[in-house]
């Protein structure tokens, strides 16, 4: 998908949000462990009672590792269904991958030609040749982590050097990379304080912003902060929205609970 | 396992030899091309092969994510069939993965427990609740990337703040973290002068050296600087071993290699 077709669909359905498919079978409707691939019909669920209300589906891989073939043979059903049915969504696979660079390609195959995603989230520690070789792929993106949400992100992000901190060092040094117009980068929600000097640093490029929600991230903040002249944000909840009930028809209650986030996030959009 | 198993290993084969089971089926013998599962054949080639020599087997889990659910059940068998005929041998999973706590948890399952692996290798930028959960499982190591081999390392790894380089940071902080005695930590061959340093902030811990071989670094300064009282150096080559042959007899040639490598070792272990 085109950098294009995303802001295009933003505008659209005045909606910057992503959907997290994090599938944790203690905690889905315990009714669906009846089918014979319950993490395929719960996300099939979650997908068709929320797509009029987001723009993208962000998997994350973790969730489907942990179940073997099994869960790959769910996420494979899940991606197929998207791109099927729903063709307009931007696809996410928040695998954080990242290797030496004959290796680095062969997971930008998995997920850009098996698997089909529009973008991979990757990690940034291994430098250029760890990440040019996902840029390489036409109309696929790759989300750098740099700034991330949760609490360890303080051990090593923010250490200092040449006055700046690792993380904008991270944002900075990207820049020159080959193929950097199809970076995007993981800003945790959390760090919303940041986005002011972040956008001076990558003032065009998309943010995937987790942590609005669960983690306690604002949204206000976020779009005060980060909003570009083509948006520039794709905003996940994953918890808040797909753990919305345990109940028979908590298709329902999912559907509300991304249309309420779709609801906030529409007056930033013009 | 535990690291007191391992050292016997060491000691009792006088070799410190990680084979790295990176399979590219372009760069496979031809003819094992009409198997049913190409990727475990030559895997179990390479295994019954190279058992007398080597103390440990990586397989690098992009090589097979690549090839979709097809690689993943041969990663699978590729594991089983470890377990079970040469269940001394250590195993690392080679996935650089790392996420927010409770999905570094997901991934610890999976490999750990779905796939049963002794170890696998984890990314650092996301600091300590990224990683923590790794370090719950008992008599299973978490190696963290410290100082990787390829060039894109000094992209950010090199940065100093406090005195001290970003990958020195990685390790003085790691050592506070919970269960911090199952750290181990890749460190590049083709970095091997900065071995005497990082030796004086991990005196004991284990290190996984890649990097002998195809890209460069030296056995005899990876041991000079590097060994310990318990050897505590895992030394990996892949391509140089198990490419050592296209032929339909490649698997003497790759004993004949992983020998030669179990050579030049044994003079460094007493």
């Amino acid at each position: 998908m085109t950098t294009q077709d995303l802001v295009q669909q933003i505008k659209k359905k005045k909606s910057m949000l992503c959907v997290g498919l994090d599938v944790d079978l203690s905690k889905i409707p315990q009714h669906l462990l009846d089918h014979e691939d319950p993490i395929f019909e719960f996300n099939k669920a979650i997908i068709d009672a929320t797509h009029n209300y987001c723009i993208a589906y962000k998997p994350n891989i973790a969730f489907y590792e942990a179940y073997g073939l099994s869960g790959w043979k769910a996420l494979k059903k899940t991606i197929e269904y998207i791109n099927e049915c729903y063709p307009e969504q931007f696809t996410i696979a928040d695998a954080k991958r990242g290797d030496i660079g004959n290796t680095s390609r062969m997971y930008a195959k998995a997920f850009f030609e098996d698997l089909n995603f529009d973008s991979v989230t990757v990690a940034p520690y291994m430098g250029k040749d760890s990440v040019e070789p996902f840029l390489t792929f036409k109309d696929k993106h790759t989300i750098l982590l740099g700034l991330t949400s949760n609490q360890g992100s303080e051990d090593f992000q923010f250490l200092e050097s040449n006055d700046l901190k690792l993380y904008e060092s991270v944002l900075t040094t990207s820049l020159e990379w080959t193929n950097s117009q199809q970076l995007m980068y993981v800003i945790g929600a959390t760090k919303a304080s940041h986005l002011k000097k972040i956008r001076t640093i990558i003032p065009h490029h998309f943010l995937l912003i987790p942590g609005v929600g669960a983690q306690g991230g604002s949204l206000e903040e976020v779009c005060k902060y980060g909003l570009t002249e083509n948006y520039g944000l794709i905003i996940n909840s994953s918890r808040g929205i797909i753990y919305a009930s345990q109940d028979i028809d908590f298709a329902e209650k999912v559907a509300t609970a991304a249309k309420e986030l779709q609801q906030q996030m529409q007056v930033y959009i013009k």
